[in-house]
């Protein structure tokens, strides 16, 4: 291969000719080899390119900053956001805590790709575009990192994990107003219990993702608040004045998301409780989620020794040594989804928990977390929207066998008769394998008549109110 | 002992004569011997007498319960509510997960002790109130417990979490404030950064907390949500007409806590995402006390090898070994609790996660778990604003010596002279040993008057904006 | 209450006349009101009794403490052991880090106890038996402490945890003999598979049990290792020649168990990794546990709507409003506390990553949660075992009807006449709900006599092997 | 792009002309978009390389399969390990949770490329290879994902995690020795304590390191047995008699690996015990790092205002804004890591937990996680030897200079004088801000001559065993 020599404040490097980044980029691929390359998620460098857009236009209006500089190192970034440069950001997550690295590939890719388009090949002359002088201006690794992690999970957030939670919501809702007159036996503790219809069940499901939808939505505004203009501790040093709020305004509009600056630079910087509050929603999610999923699974169990109750789309050969098997693969999808996100809330605890003075230096780590976790939950809804639920269809003849067979209609006598003779007549169908009703009457509490009148399931599934 | 005889649908069993309780609690001590006796928390009793106490009065003024049994019932819940009956719920957390057995061992407590208030003796004569048919009239333990386990968490966090953390906000507040003009080194990857006031760094500990406070308060809608009314499965059977929004009026009017009839009651027995909602802000606020009070303890750490930048009280002996030794015990503490938190967070996801069709069975460990965390935080608040934060002080010579030995303050150089001129001034410096005005001197970059003008630590410290 | 005045290196202070404490210990129950008072576990106690009699004895061996004083505080230390000093231990878990002050606890209540074994009223005349430079000679918290914390776990888990899993392994082991002729139809991802004995299914619970005994048992090696002797940081300082090997053989010795002084009292001092591993085994041992109950509970499911293939003792009334329920109420409680561990594994985790330098002050917490476990664990395994496993019963009609009815027969015809073929007849069967057989021969692909001698589902759960 | 039509039971689907895979792969491709495509470890692709070599070995020793076939498809699992057909495994791990899609990945690449082998195109004549009746014979991929799991996780604990760990750990064992007789201050409660030497503290991290890698041995045991064999639901149908034991025999000859048959099959595939048990050592080491790198940033604090008493390499430049800072940057990813770790062992534990009768259905994930786990940990070990560990050097004036002032030398006079004089002694010195030999001499506690002899610091880090 090829290379050019770039330098730093460390000396000389040698870089790969055709590659856009610099000195440190170089140092921090050789220096951590720590999992996959490229690692680090391109939303974090698409987030970096808009604030460094906002940056260079704030400095600009400032008078810090040339026109021309900042119409340079705008139009770069308009390329990253392209996807133009995705090739040019190596490095891993597993850097330095701050992500100062990932900051200066970003500036030396801006920096190096400003003297391409101003005419050069890179390392002729002088700098057009100096990365830490001019790109960097008016920040620092502290305050961009914090931003841009922010800037990309609220994008993750607002624009994969909750729109599809919400079409899953929606085709959830659809079903329960479906199947509101699908009366089926209740099962509490695994047991039969009482009846309720299908239709009540999803609602169940629905106002689960109603509530995880509000609690997401909650964090939104902690989330919202930018780190920028705090610089290297929170003071706000070399920053020109008016900084944090312009550029703010800067990044709100190019992202059209209302991002603000933060309330107190300081917490921004030294603590990320905003993305560990998001993530928490999150997981509230992924515990919701689990519990449909697996609700779902139990009632599509069979298709001949399970519950049966309800159907859903058979997507792929099942098994690849029983023939003819179907599975609840979207189920499963979904719960190992689930269950990684309880787990990368963890690590986001942890990480979280451990900043040091003016500084957390879990960044990328907790950045990872976060993205990997809104992406997994929104993509996992999308699928399991798509290829499972807006299929569902209740077996109707299963759901009737089951409710007309079960012995907790008796709960309907309670009211009537007193729990202790109710729990008498369902205790001697059970020992003697009859119907309620047949024992019912053996014990003389009631009459067939009465019988017929009280113990009607599609009546005990409407609550009075 | 002497014992007398109760029975239930299984059968007759031995009680402890002097007990108040019946058939089903004894038989659930019986049954589980896991962990230590009584360890069900008292908070979920004390929920249970108003929930009690309400459905009294809601059955009461709905016509489906008598008003002497009504008025009967209301006294002993207010005997239990003023503690007099503490000792007669012997159950464990690890009991049925639905909470059953300790909804029965309130009713039973509440019918046997109306029996002793109607004058006779337990046992003796008519039952002048049925546990089961009076007692726990239009209810379910399915639905008793959630209710419980949501007044109780809310009475907790808004009783003893909340105003004490508030306390050691307001405190962490004033510290800010008086400590807004304490010039010292600021600390980025625990390496000396530029500098910031202790105040400011104060402040974010402030923005933190504000932002955990926040965060909980965000989950109290759904908590506010009470199941009562769903009975077995979510349908309401066996309730009377108008029995949920009035049982919640109740309950909201005895507790003074705005509580609500949830608005979806599958949702509320089958899951409870609004614990685990509510636990995880708990858990944000977990993470952000852990970073406060290691901070802290960095910073008091000495008294003559440490940091020594502030003062904490010594409020004990620090050491059996080492004469004269001050520890931070009141961070350890927090710490511990932080950590406390963290794996209950796990415990309630792991809980919530795993409900089953019409119910979630994880009910009673989850409720210990939320209200362990929320006592423990709230407590370990008080005891750290009371025996540390409000007697910090900032130790102002030591703070001094740093502040002005160190090299960062080069930064202030950048916009002046340029990033990498500046960092030849800081390198020099470091390895020669010398001052940074010598080393910037002595590289003719500036001169000595602009060196005084420019490097200016208390000038750092404030962001134009 | 009355009072008496005691003392400390900071000053007087108040006692109870009647407790047996000193100083640090009333200092530590002012300063530390953080949940329930008397928090701190009583197996720490008494592995302090242990350890206090043991460095007497060593002490006294080695020539540093008179034979007198030893025998006082051995005759204490035993006092303690046989619980009549229950009452003296008021210090919660959420304290100093190192445990400190449980430390001077012990130390403050065995140097008063010898004082009145001396025939004298505490407080009068000389100390007989000082707390420190007696009781805690050749020691420190930071050594005693971890010391006291490898002794409870070790105890609790070959006391308590290993012999009940042992117990609950035993009886499924038995029942897997006894149902080793029940066939049964397997599931996969809950869906009909090919079959299997009800015995083989429990197989893989004993074996579960037994690697998870295994893994527990791996991990006593490093539990058995003692910090005592390392003393402030680990050097040992103020311990005579030999002390460190001869208090471990004293412990063993006390506790027959093979405890041995630590390789690395560095180690021992800093980090409490061998709480973390033993806890990582109990960990997977919930993680077992889990598994087993919640099949137990999917089989007993029922009585009529679910899958009933097993039943289970019914120990309670399951229902407080539904008649005649019955609920698995032991896998209940089992599966909470499998969550529980699983969280408390966490707790220990993030306190086992944060020692700092020569001391990890997350001492009592972890110990806290690793004997929690441990007790959990071990008791809900015995109440298990007892009021459920012990009891389980195939329901042989049931679990009959269901394997004729399968499907999944089909898979042993793989091998005769091809996976498409078979996948044909299963698809046939499942479209047209009719018979394996049926559909086999109306598409010709065999012969009945051939499809009675093929599918037979008792040959189908035998391996060839 | 081009397509050729392939079919599986559930009809046709359009698959890349190009592509070795076929309708399974394709439908599973569309069925799960969810996060990144190929996201399926490499890892488990060579491991089922390596199983579907011994399994067609094992087949055509056993008679069940002609040789000419066992030939093709043990060359085409050649190639796949040699990393030929990479670009010919597309799905993602968030797929069925069995993994029976990538086990059909694996089978259609291996028929296809055969067919190739053989001199056709794909899809002209008769299929050369079935992928389910010839590549997967005697399989299931209930039995062979699981095999996979264990064969690519430890093949990756003792080819990456340990040897990595081991350098790591030979690393600090030398600086140990090297260090042995630099004298630093202790530090317990992050408070100055009694001396002791680099070399000690060292010695510690060692010890972790040394227990942290025999709990990782200590899991391989369970970790070596192998599920193949077990087919569908665990009793081998469809095997030929001997399989289960010569195909390990074949497997532990590829990898060279000590792998044998399971012992219970049904737990291999219902459980993934051994994963949870080798993550929880896992998890173990992460914590000792986490720990380790703790304190060496601690340590490496400064350069003038923080602890400052080791030097650690300057690897890059530290900050975009700070000229001339140089960060602990290797810890900072080492604990990024140890944190990710944490967070895995959660999710590893949920899944785990949640298997259902005869099969695990979180298998993707889990594999998933325990591989990155072993990766990371692996890589970030040798990064960090290479990056820092190996070059820490001490600082020897900072180190003397801060132990010489310490006044926890007092401690050394606890034997001679006794602790309430020493503390005495001390406490005079912290507060009037004197050496601890002046304090001592001017309370007349002792003579200088026995101060200078009892007081040394060089004897303090020497116990006396």
């Amino acid at each position: 291969m090829n290379y050019r020599i770039e330098k730093d404040t460390l000396g000389e490097i040698k870089v790969p000719l055709e590659k856009l980044w610099g000195a440190q980029t170089e140092r921090s691929r050789n220096n951590f080899k720590i999992g996959e390359e490229a690692s680090m998620p391109k939303e974090i460098i698409y987030a970096f390119a808009y604030l460094k857009k906002a940056a260079a236009h704030t400095n600009r209006d400032l008078g810090v900053l040339e026109t021309e500089k900042c119409h340079l190192i705008s139009e770069v970034c308009d390329e990253i956001l392209l996807g133009k440069h995705d090739d040019q950001f190596p490095l891993v997550i597993w850097q330095t805590g701050s992500g100062t690295q990932s900051n200066m590939n970003v500036n030396e890719v801006i920096a190096n790709r400003c003297h391409q388009l101003a005419g050069k090949t890179i390392g002729e002359g002088e700098k057009t575009i100096a990365p830490n002088d001019d790109v960097n201006k008016s920040q620092s690794s502290n305050d961009t990192f914090p931003t841009a992690m922010h800037i990309a999970t609220y994008k993750s957030i607002v624009e994969i994990t909750i729109p599809y939670v919400q079409k899953l919501r929606d085709t959830l809702y659809k079903k329960s107003e479906k199947f509101k007159d699908v009366i089926k036996i209740g099962r509490t503790h695994l047991m039969d219990a009482t009846p309720l219809s299908l239709g009540q069940e999803f609602s169940g499901y629905v106002s689960q993702l109603d509530h995880a939808t509000e609690a997401i939505k909650n964090t939104l505004g902690h989330l919202s608040e930018l780190a920028l203009g705090g610089t290297a501790v929170g003071t706000g040093i070399n920053t020109p004045k008016g900084y944090s709020q312009l550029v703010a305004k800067y990044i709100a509009k190019y992202t059209e998301l209302p991002f603000v600056s933060a309330r107190n630079k300081f917490e921004s910087l030294a603590a990320h409780d905003a993305i560990v509050e998001s993530h928490g929603a999150l997981r509230q999610l992924a515990v919701s989620l689990n519990k449909i999923a697996n609700d779902i699974r139990l009632m599509a169990s069979g298709p001949r020794s399970g519950i049966g109750e309800i159907i859903i789309p058979a997507n792929e050969p099942g098994s690849s040594i029983m023939p003819g098997k179907v599975n609840p693969t979207q189920c499963e999808a979904m719960t190992m989804v689930c269950a990684q996100v309880m787990g990368n809330d963890v690590a986001i605890g942890v990480g979280g928990a451990q900043g040091h003075y003016e500084l957390n230096v879990f960044k990328p780590m907790m950045a990872n977390n976060i993205l990997q976790s809104a992406r997994l939950l929104g993509d996992a809804c999308m699928s399991f929207e798509k290829h499972c639920a807006s299929g569902i269809e209740p077996n109707h003849s299963r759901i009737e066998e089951l409710v007309s067979n079960s012995l907790m209609l008796v709960t309907a006598l309670n009211t009537k008769i007193g729990y202790y003779k109710a729990a008498e007549i369902a205790n001697k169908a059970h020992k003697e394998g009859v119907t309620l009703k047949e024992a019912a009457l053996s014990l003389n509490y009631l009459t067939e008549k009465e019988f017929n009148q009280w113990v009607r399931p599609e009546l005990m599934t409407k609550g009075l109110d």
